[in-house]
C-alpha cells in the first residue's frame, strides 16, 4: 500500500502548522506543501518590524527556515501556484513559476490559501490606470508587498506618508514609518483609532501616536489619490462634509482583509460567513477530504458561534487540528475568542471576547454591561508602577464575563493579563469568579488583588452589588 | 436592635480585608479593628523595597492610610493588644500600650493575628543573652523588625552581612542589602537557594545573586553567632562536614513564619496542619461566631486539600470571605493553588500548583512527571528577547496540569504567564488543554503558541505523545 499523501496549498501559519502536525503524528504521511511565493512559514505580523528597521534581515521573519522545514520531512514545493483542485479525481494541478504545469494525487487536501488585502474604492486605487508600489502606493500583506514597500522607501527617500486605515497593521505602521523618521498622516474612517476596542481606549492609542507626532485624521473618508505633477501623492478625503487633502511621497492603505477562497469555492467547497469556506469543528470542509485552516474559513467564536475572525494564533490552531485530522485523528478546534494584542509605541492595547454592543448584537439573550477601572499595574510604592486602562463587558442578569479590553504602558504586563481573561472566558466563569484565581503576586509585579481582579471588583460593583444575589442582612 | 458588632483582631491583610468586606457589604455593622502596633493595612511584602532605599518613606507602604480606613467607617484602634477572646460571653479584652485594659462586646469575632518568624534553633539566637537587634542581628517580619535593620544600618553602616535563609524574603533582602551597597553572604541549609521552586530553577536564581556579588552557601547550616571583640558579628557553619564561618557587621534571619494562634486557641479553636487554626471554606473556626483568615489558619489547597501555605493573596481572598459571612453572607474561599512570584534583581522566578514531588507526596493516585523547556518570550527577531525556563509538571496517565514553575527575565511577563496557568489550573484542565486558549500575540509579546503552550506542547511530547489517547493511523 503506497504512503498517504497530504497536500497543503499555502506555506503561512495555517498550511505550515498543518503540515508539521501531520508529520510530527504520522512520519510515514507524505506531505507536500504548495507555496505561491518564495517565503514558507514567514510571520507575516513581523512585517513592521522589519519595515521599521528594528528586523535586520527579511529573511529573520521566518518561524522556520527552508532547512528546518526540510528536516520534518516535508516537501515545501515554493513559487508554485495551486490552480485547481480536482476533488472527485483528488488531484491538485498546479503551476511553476517557468509555466510548466503538474498535477499532484493526494489522499486529504489542506487549503490554506489566507486572506488578501482588501482594496476599498478609492479613486486611484482600482480600475485601469490604478496607483501602485510604482507610484508609491502600497497595500501590505505579503512578503512580496513588503518589498515593493522597501524599495519605495530606498528609491523615493519619502518625507511624509499616508496610512489609510487605522486597525493593527495600520497603527503598527504608523510607529514603523514614524521610526523612519517619515511624518505620518493616519486617516481612518471611524470615529476612533484601533477601532476594535472601545473608542474610550482607542482615544488612548490616538494620544500615543500623535505624542510621537502622528497627524490622526479620524472620521475621514479618503476619495481619491491622485499623483501630483512632482511624483509625490495627493489624499483627497472628507470629514464632517468639509474636503481636505494632504501631499505625501507614498501611500499605504491597509484597510483589512478578506479570505482566498477562490480555489476551495471552485472545487465545490460551500462558503459562509463574509464569503469564507465553511467548515466544521474538524476543519473538514463541505468536501470529502478536502480541510482548509486559517484566513480563508469562517471561525468558531467560543461566544458568538460562527463568525470571520482571522488570526494568527487561530491559524496555528486550526492548521494542527486540521493536520492531526488529516492523518486520521479526532482533533476539533475549540474555538476563538478573538484574543488581540498590539503594541503601538510605548503602549500596549489589548482585548479578548466581545464588546459591550458585540454581545448585544449576538442575541445570546444576555444584557452586556460595562465598567472601566484604572489600576496600577504593581504597587504605586515601588517605582515605575502605572496604570492599565481596562474595560470589562459582562452579563448583568447572570454575571458571566463577556470580554475585556485593555490599554496600558508596555511595561504593564498587558499581553498576559488579557490572557488571564482568556483563560477565564474559555471557561465561561463569572466576573465575580475572577476574584477566586490564585494569581501571583509581589509588589514589582502586582499587586494582593491583581488588576485584573480590581477590575472585576469594580464591575460587580457596577452592575453586580449583591454577591451571589443573596441578602446578606439577616 | 443594637447594630451588629464585629471585632477584627489584627490589621494586617486579612484582618483589614475581612473589616473592608463587612463595611463594603453591610454599612450598618459596627466594625473595630484591633492592632498591636501603629501600622494597619501596611505592605509587609514591600519591606524589601523600602530596606532597598527604592521606596522613599516607609508611610508609602501602607496600603491605605489611616484617613482611608477612617472613611470606611472602620475603627482602628492601633497600639492595642488582643489579650483573650471570651467565647461564651463574646468579648475580647484588650490592651492599651498606656497599659489601660479595656473589653469590646462582638457578634463575630474575626482573628487574622498572622504569623511571627520562626527563630531556628542556633546558639546565639535563643535563650538567656540571645543576640538581638542592639548587637545587629534581626529577625525581619513586621515593620518593628524593619524599623529595627534600619536603626543598625544607619548607626552601624555594615559593609558586610549574612543572610540565613534563602527563601522569597532572604533573596529579597539579598538583592535589596546588595543594593546599598552591602556585601552579602547568603546562606541556605538546603542544597539549592528558593527551594519553593526545582534545583534546576533554583541554580538561575542562585546565578543572578552571584552575578551581583552575592556570595552563596547552600547546603550549610548555620550552628552559632557570636559577638566578635569589635562588635562584628562571627556566624559559623557547616558544610559536608566542614566548619566554616564568615565575620560580618549585620545578620539577618529570615528562615520563615509559624502561625501566630495563641490567642484563638485559648479561647476554644481548634489548630491543625503545622499548628494553624481550623477553618472551613468559610472561614470558620471550631468556636461559635469566630472567624479566622490569613497566615493564621491552615489553608485550603484545590489540589493538596488542607495544608499550610500563608500568602498574602490567601489572606486578601480568605479575609474578604470571612468579612462577608461575619455580616451574613454566604462566601466560600475557593482555595489556594500556592500561586508565587518573587523578582530577584533582573530575573523573575514564579510558581502554581505543585512541584513533581509534591504532587507524589499528596497521594492522589497521580503520576507526576515533569518537562523543562525553554521557549523564547516572544518573537526571536524583535529585540529583546529572552528565554523563559520552564517546567510543567503534569499527571502522566490523566493529562492533568499539577502544577508550572517559570524563571526568567523581569521583562519576560513571567508573573502573569504564572497566572494562565494558574487559571488553568484552577479549571483543572489537561496540559494538552493549555493548546485551545485563545492566548494573546503580537511579535513583540508573544509567540503564536506563547511560550506557556510551548512549554505543555513539550510536556505532552514527552509524556503522552499519543493525544487523546488514541490511534492516529487508520
Amino acid at each position: 500500500m503506497a504512503a498517504r499523501h497530504i497536500v497543503v496549498i499555502g506555506g503561512s501559519d495555517a498550511g505550515i502548522s498543518a503540515a508539521l502536525r501531520a508529520r510530527e503524528l504520522d512520519p510515514a504521511t507524505e506531505v507536500t506543501v504548495i507555496v505561491a511565493d518564495a517565503y514558507p512559514n514567514f510571520s507575516i505580523c513581523g512585517i513592521p518590524y522589519y519595515v521599521a528597521g528594528e528586523v535586520g534581515h527579511w529573511s529573520q521573519l521566518a518561524h522556520r527556515s527552508a532547512a528546518d522545514l526540510a528536516a520534518t520531512g516535508m516537501r515545501v514545493r515554493t513559487d508554485t501556484t495551486a490552480t485547481r483542485i480536482n476533488a472527485d479525481e483528488h488531484t491538485v494541478e498546479v503551476l511553476h513559476r517557468d509555466g510548466s504545469p503538474a498535477q499532484l494525487g493526494y489522499d486529504a487536501v489542506i487549503v490554506g490559501t489566507g486572506a488578501v488585502s482588501a482594496r476599498p474604492p478609492i479613486s486611484g486605487l482600482t480600475g485601469a490606470g490604478a496607483l501602485g508600489p510604482a507610484d508609491g502606493v502600497h497595500l501590505l500583506h505579503s512578503m512580496g508587498d513588503t518589498f515593493a514597500v522597501m524599495d519605495s522607501l530606498r528609491q523615493r527617500n519619502p518625507k511624509t506618508a499616508a496610512i489609510i486605515g487605522a486597525g493593527y497593521l495600520g497603527v503598527e505602521m504608523a510607529e514603523a514609518l514614524t521610526r523612519r523618521g517619515i511624518t505620518v498622516t493616519h486617516i481612518e474612517a471611524l470615529p476612533e483609532v484601533l477601532p476594535t476596542v472601545d473608542p474610550e481606549l482607542g482615544a488612548l492609542v490616538r494620544a500615543e501616536l500623535q505624542r510621537h507626532g502622528v497627524e490622526v485624521l479620524t472620521s475621514t473618508t479618503v476619495s481619491r489619490i491622485t499623483r501630483t505633477d512632482t511624483a509625490a501623492l495627493s489624499v483627497t478625503a472628507s470629514r464632517d462634509g468639509q474636503t481636505l487633502s494632504r501631499t505625501v511621497d507614498v501611500v499605504l492603505v491597509v484597510v483589512g482583509v478578506r479570505p482566498d477562497t477562490g480555489l476551495a469555492a471552485e472545487a465545490g467547497a460551500e462558503l459562509g460567513v463574509k464569503g469564507a469556506i465553511v467548515v466544521d469543528d474538524m476543519m473538514r470542509t463541505s468536501v470529502p477530504d478536502m480541510f482548509a485552516a486559517g484566513d480563508c474559513v469562517h471561525t468558531h467564536h467560543r461566544l458568538l458561534g460562527v463568525t470571520w475572525l482571522p488570526l494568527g494564533t487561530t491559524a496555528h490552531k486550526q492548521g494542527r487540528v486540521a493536520g492531526e485530522n488529516a492523518v486520521g485523528g479526532d482533533a476539533h478546534f475549540a474555538g476563538s475568542l478573538g484574543t488581540q494584542v498590539v503594541k503601538v509605541f510605548d503602549l500596549v492595547a489589548a482585548r479578548t471576547g466581545l464588546r459591550e454592543q458585540e454581545a448585544r448584537a449576538a442575541g445570546r439573550g444576555w444584557i452586556p454591561v460595562t465598567s472601566q477601572s484604572s489600576p496600577d499595574d504593581h504597587k504605586a510604592y515601588y517605582p515605575g508602577a502605572t496604570r492599565i486602562h481596562i474595560r470589562i463587558t459582562g452579563d448583568r442578569r447572570g454575571g458571566q464575563l463577556l470580554g475585556a479590553q485593555l490599554v496600558g504602558h508596555r511595561s504593564a504586563e498587558i499581553a498576559k493579563r488579557v490572557d488571564t481573561f482568556a483563560a477565564a472566558l474559555y471557561h465561561g466563569m463569572t466576573v465575580d469568579g475572577l476574584n477566586e484565581l490564585d494569581l501571583s503576586y509581589c509588589p514589582p509585579l502586582g499587586s494582593p488583588w491583581d488588576a485584573v481582579q480590581v477590575a472585576a471588583q469594580t464591575w460587580v460593583r457596577a452592575h453586580r452589588p449583591a454577591p451571589s444575589g443573596q441578602s446578606l442582612i439577616d
